[in-house]
């Protein structure tokens, strides 16, 4: 059977796992799938009802974006996208969870899940002081990308890893939307250029959720 | 140097690095850091400024719940909370996703970041609409939890493993708050019965928070 993704466009989990597939260059067919349509064949593959959903070539089925990762490192390790020694493996991990977990909590669900998600489900307006908090957030953790990005040549260290992809899942659905503000954070913005260039990174800036384009600067290597 | 674990008692994050250490028997020394105090010594090992993060003796500075139990899966990796195959383990990291993200932004931050985390941060009341509607959502949650218990040995397959230990570090979070229901569901009991039994939980039924002591039945095997 092919190899399938269940994904959101626009969730940064989901895009963790479609840019780690393509580094692998693994082939897959992907279908956009809104768990909030609780749609039952759904439901049979994960019971907890999130996106994304990974259904490998023997019908092996994983969900949640780390686990995910993992699991196509483990069975397809190259190329690597995990370092070779475990305390070099663990800042990775550190990195992917703390987008996963703080950024997410104190950004994404913040900005992208009040103006997209609930437009989207049809929930009504953005309550937007809660964009306006998360937006405040976002710049305070621009910072430390910004450091990160200056302490080292990618932000786990010498080699690009999943967490460049995690990172960069996260800030490219914020920019989808037109709101990080890279000319604040240039150590940020020159590390996000190199993410931006790779090839695996194409289909993530071919994205297009119908009736809410992306900026012009979205899919631009030189914003 | 010794060991050292930077953790908050009640932080469900915090408990499953603390049950990994205790089953894997390593020795270290604990100590509660409250991370809004800001410490700039504890902001130097860690510029996230989260808890847990751990020191190993090699000065092996880890930080993020999920880095910290990979970690020592690879570097202390008997007895192992991992089980043998890749899917087994993709089962074994979803759970623990499932928990860190799911049930934790469902339940634990509305109940327990508003009963507890804002008494001791001084922040003021609860919003008991908040911790309403996280009781809710974890009746919803418990429910899944039996169907495991219902179906597997363990949560996720035959094995005790890292899955089991994560979901106990959030429930029983919630637990030294007397907010779970498990007379209402038998099968999650038992399971956490078992989990409760093992000699790596010791040290989770000893917490006392001064001002806050948990209900009788917290530390008791048969409740």
């Amino acid at each position: 059977m092919a190899r399938t993704l269940y994904h959101l466009p626009l969730s940064p989990f989901c895009r963790k796992v479609r840019v780690a597939l393509a580094e692998k260059k693994l082939d897959y067919e992907g279908v956009i799938e809104r768990p909030w349509d609780e749609r039952p064949e759904f439901l049979d593959l994960n019971h907890g009802g999130t996106v994304p959903v990974f259904v490998d070539e023997d019908g092996t089925v994983v969900s949640e974006s780390m686990a995910i990762v993992e699991y196509l490192e483990e069975v397809y390790p190259e190329p690597s996208l995990l370092p070779g020694d475990a305390a070099a493996r663990a800042e990775v991990r550190r990195i992917c969870q703390w987008f996963d977990l703080k950024f997410d909590g104190e950004v994404t669900t913040m900005v992208l899940a009040e103006k997209v998600d609930k437009r989207l489900m049809k929930l009504g307006a953005p309550d937007l002081e809660l964009v306006r908090a998360g937006l405040t957030n976002l710049a305070y953790h621009m910072d430390y990308v910004s450091y990160l990005s200056e302490e080292r040549k990618w932000l786990a260290g010498d080699d690009f890893s999943l967490a460049d992809i995690a990172a960069a899942a996260h800030l490219s659905a914020m920019d989808y939307i037109g709101d990080v503000p890279w000319v604040h954070f240039p150590a940020a913005k020159d590390w996000y250029v190199r993410v931006k260039s790779r090839p695996s990174f194409r289909s993530i800036l071919a994205d297009f959720i119908p009736g809410m384009p992306p900026p012009r600067i979205y899919a631009d290597l030189d914003f």
